[in-house]
């Protein structure tokens, strides 16, 4: 079964609103086992929308619009959508009745505009829209079928898990397309994406059921496996394999299963071992307790974050000895060292993080250019440093070391 | 002058990746006065890429990709381009060379699949892209141009700005089309949208050219003013009297004009005044910080940022009296300034800012449930404490209090 999105309205061509809805159904419709090859974003134009939903309807079997279903002028789906089928348009006298009660409860009567909003085309059926006025609309002719969703993320979000979900999963069955879609992700930290690719090369080419997709993020890349197959069961049975040699070749270069956050697969292992956490930063300015404190609860495990932007501040917080930054300059392996030591115990914790860098654009010396950055993690029993070269932007270069740094935690957790 | 935004990507259509790139390129273009009717979203198929994109050329003067322009199998877009051009692919030295280097500084061969990012149609023009391994392309072909942007939005964004922007636009005028378009911005913080919009509700209804939009950010509002002449000069005679008459009713809730964000604006006025700066965070958990240090040379202020995320770290490290935690809890006015002036102290600074509240889910009391914070901003002169009721999410929450903390010092800071 193959679908399309075509989403609805002016704001999305200007980009004043960002097309969530796409998003969001696509996903839907993949736990819903439905392919989605094509989404499209056409404005509040007739011409344009009826050619853009024709080109869908002739090429998919199932169509969903979203938006333009409101009260003014310039909302024309219903209308397109019935006439480019060739339907004549039908006043809903129930729902009618809805919303003129729903406008004596708010003590106005209802403006005429909103009389089309109980207009569905011949043969479609209502979807109950309890959060606004535009009802969805479901309609099935011939071999193929359309939905009509209302375009405020906060209707249509519950309408289609409500309503629209069962009848596709029904139009599904009823073309007795039993192909089930699994997918499975898994996260990779500390290699970048060509790497991944070089040690997965084989499987990559091999491909067929499951397919092999890799995703590059900051320092990360998430490798999605998809396997299609007559029940979820057997899906399943063709994911495991695969997922286990890609496992088995990229080891603990996997942080996880799924979609979690490299801060919250470490917080889960902080809270397993019972330990608590300081960092002492100096380039990362802050981002990485910031990412350490996005995470509900991480109050359990980090105890303090000094940045220290100044050699008095990491002497004064963190004991860094003045004599060592002379020496070795601010940027080195001992003074990173010296901050992850002083963070420990200034907090008073297990494991202590130390980061001090140039993160640019101005800094950096011949030796240690824009993009140094030494990054130390100490506990009682290991102290661990080492120094890097990220390229980027200040902010990119803030990123690559505050995930680096969670990822020598991490690394650090599952060896002790 | 007509474009099209094709986003190409499977993660865009299974919904695993919300399709950010549109919007983003969507409201570019509008400032460049080019209009876009269409935008489409295809996986990474070569078949089906090939149809979208000879659909938008026969159909429209620029069209714009982004994404499958990475280093592995699945990334088409270049090679598909070419091809529905009927344009070989020619090796660009200089940008082999670059990634070459680019992989040598982080002490690593290229991998042999990164070379394909060196490849650009005949005729076409690489786009610099010091973010990512692969560089944008313009291409323009008798009255036609096409652009190639990489998909990771942190790589586009800036890429589109700095080169694709200048393109289009000397494209547009090639075209002989005269109409300058000219926008200007004016951020506003501390006052919502709809209040925004009430100050300025008859300058919105009378608008015409310039035309107003208003854009909504968190505990900010961008407002747009865009006016269409023969030239730009006349254009920005059109704007200015209805921005001196905006900015006359908003007065300092205007923050800046352009892009610049709070924390750069801040930090200009840090510099002009010589002052310097340390925070004391608890529940923004180092976002402050964070965001003060994106500021290249934010080191010339910010001394100090402490994150306490314990009684114990308040006490030691901001000397906040135990006592007063117990008195008053920890989300209250008085640990708010003691967290402030401990801050000052401790980074031996000019000012001094204190943040405690509860960012959720957890934690809150029924007379500070979560969202509640404090923000204190003390200087030798002055002391300035402040509660709010944020709500939203844990992000949210500290993302409104790292603003109104932003916010807060600028008054200060615009009043001294």
């Amino acid at each position: 079964l193959q679908a399309e999105i075509i989403a609805v309205g002016t704001e999305l061509l200007l980009g004043d609103t960002v097309n969530t809805n796409a998003s969001f159904i696509a996903r839907e419709l993949a736990l819903l086992g439905v392919n989605v090859y094509h989404q499209a974003v056409v404005g509040d134009n007739r011409e344009r929308l009826r050619q853009e939903f024709l080109r869908s309807w002739n090429r998919s079997s199932l169509i969903i619009l979203c938006g333009g279903l409101g009260p003014t002028e310039d909302d024309l789906t219903r209308e397109v959508v019935a006439d480019a089928l060739g339907l004549p348009l039908e006043e809903n006298a129930s729902w009618l009745k809805h919303l003129q009660d729903l406008f004596q409860r708010m003590g106005r009567n209802m403006p005429p505009s909103n009389r089309k909003q109980a207009l569905c085309p011949q043969g479609g059926e209502l979807l109950f829209n309890k959060r606004g006025t535009a009802p969805g609309i479901y309609l099935q002719k011939g071999e193929k079928a359309v939905i009509l969703l209302p375009g405020p993320p906060q209707e249509l979000e519950p309408l289609f898990k409500e309503q629209a979900a069962e009848r596709i999963a029904e139009f599904a069955r009823s073309r007795e397309e039993k192909q089930v879609i699994c997918s499975m992700i898994l996260k990779v930290v500390g290699m970048g994406e060509s790497a991944v690719e070089e040690k997965i090369a084989d499987l990559i080419a091999a491909q067929e059921n499951p397919t092999i997709a890799t995703l590059a993020g900051v320092m990360e890349v998430k490798i999605r496996l998809t396997a299609s197959a007559p029940s979820r069961e057997k899906a399943e049975k063709l994911l495991a394999p695969v997922a286990t040699e890609i496992k088995t070749r990229l080891g603990s270069y996997i942080y996880t299963e799924g979609e979690r956050l490299l801060e919250a697969v470490v917080g889960d292992l902080m809270r397993n071992k019972g330990w608590t956490l300081s960092v002492g930063e100096s380039c990362s300015g802050g981002l990485l307790s910031h990412r350490l404190t996005n995470v509900p609860g991480s109050s359990d495990y980090l105890r303090l974050g000094v940045v220290a932007y100044t050699p008095e501040a990491k002497k004064n917080l963190l004991g860094v000895d003045p004599g060592q930054i002379s020496l070795h300059g601010v940027v080195s392996r001992p003074v990173a060292l010296a901050m992850a030591r002083g963070a420990m115990k200034a907090g008073g914790s297990d494991i202590g993080i130390g980061i001090t860098g140039f993160a640019g654009p101005d800094g950096g010396t011949e030796e240690n250019p824009v993009g140094t950055v030494y990054i130390a993690v100490v506990s009682r029993e290991v102290e661990y440093a080492r120094r890097f070269n990220f390229w980027g932007e200040r902010e990119r270069i803030k990123e690559r070391a505050a995930v680096t740094a969670l990822n020598m935690l991490r690394r650090i957790l599952l060896q002790s």
